[in-house]
């Protein structure tokens, strides 16, 4: 890589990939990082199990083929700062975020030396992936909880900030296997982000630039609100059910692609 | 009653209605019925348990103040052609279908002169109500079942044909908490409705004329299918993500309108 290399890709999966068969998902994220050339780092810091799950991911993405996979544990702030961790990031070529908690994440990771060095690292075209509390981690506010199968309300979901890869964007993930859409929309409502993106499980999107195109065994569920005409925020209380009128939806299974710019269907 | 008097509205609930407390929704199927003078039929067909489940709305509709609360109870087609329930029809200004599997209501309703006298009662100005299976009954084109928090997919959602109070639209109920937006998506895209309601628990739409009116703690959620651009229908095995683009969703609490003929909410 030089300095002229752009922003790498974002693979951003819904949680419950598949990690015993094909591995349709995991597959892209190590293409992406350079498949046999890649150099995998795993940050488990989402999870509470980093040995268990670092060692799973481990094993997928050297079957895979990767040239090199690591592990970078960060339980801490502290930990963030740690001169090893820095090192290896420096190196790699994918990044790629465990589940768990994605408070975890921005926790311990957010703002610290770890956290520009992937940064600066993504500038130079490596790849960030995520599942699960790794994809919700990537937009610049992000959803942290809330109810799922609800109907939209203020008090149905919870926001904070995020880890910035992906700025304008909510995503929630187990998206149809949860029943998510009220949360989503309750999200959108109360953020300026354009775009939610619902992300089923065993299913990615995978950003390049201002597209990105789906892949896996799900749909992605794009909720547009900028074409929104009536929302009733104003004056609403936190259990009260949100009014929400002409929001635009699109679902798009594998192989479908999406501008993100003009939010519009590639097809 | 004469016989100027025009079809009468409809009171769709989508399930789990409060029966204890103010009963918000219930007391609008009685006032549009006529109140204190309301000629109130429960309609059990649905229900394995029509003992039960025809005292418990016996009562509540009495507590309200119904002027006179019935049962019919049919678990044939031959139990569709008895004459004393005919003559119940024949008095009813509101006539009420419980909850159960909506397939007992049409194997043992539809067709039968008990089916033409309700529809009959109703072209005079009755109200006709339902709730949960009594509400899915209400389109020509009825969802059967299927998987409820799920992607669409064909065989996501079974379809047959319904009751006929409310052509061209396609109605899924206890829609929020059994997240069930995946298979509403699922049904349209395979039926030529034109509009999709989804009806939260304890919520109701009244149908008048060409408008409807949302009551009761939950949303509607309308899926407007004609601004959509494109499916990938044609050639999809049943199995596979149905890929559909330029949907227009609406969320619709309490007291919010909607032009059913001109597919718009009215604010």
């Amino acid at each position: 890589m030089n300095a002229e290399q752009k922003r790498g890709p974002l693979v951003i999966i819904g949680g419950a990939e598949d990690k015993k068969g094909d591995c349709v998902v995991l597959r892209e994220f190590v293409r992406a990082s350079g498949g046999v050339k890649a150099h995998i780092v795993v940050m488990t810091a989402a999870t509470s199990y980093p040995k268990e799950v670092g060692d799973e991911y481990t094993l997928v993405f050297e079957r895979l083929g990767a040239g090199s996979v690591q592990v970078v544990h960060t339980e801490s702030r502290f930990d963030s700062e740690r001169e090893e961790s820095l090192g290896i990031i420096k190196q790699a070529t994918g990044i790629f975020f465990t589940g768990g908690d994605q408070l975890r994440i921005v926790d311990f990771i957010k703002g610290t030396p770890l956290d520009e060095a992937i940064h600066q690292r993504h500038q130079m075209g490596a790849v960030i992936g995520g599942t699960s509390a790794g994809a919700a981690m990537m937009p610049s506010e992000m959803i942290v909880g809330g109810a799922s199968v609800s109907h939209p309300s203020v008090d149905a979901v919870r926001i904070g900030p995020g880890m910035g890869f992906l700025p304008g964007i909510l995503v929630d993930q187990h998206f149809a296997q949860r029943g998510r859409l009220g949360r989503l929309l309750a999200a959108l409502v109360q953020e300026p982000a354009d775009l939610g993106l619902g992300i089923d499980e065993d299913t990615a999107i995978i950003v390049k630039d201002d597209e990105f195109t789906v892949v896996g065994q799900g749909a992605v569920t794009v909720v547009d609100e900028t074409t929104s005409t009536h929302n009733n925020l104003e004056g609403l209380l936190k259990d009260e059910p949100i009014a929400l009128c002409g929001v635009q939806l699109h679902i798009l299974p594998h192989g479908y692609r999406f501008d993100l710019k003009k939010r519009v269907p590639l097809l």
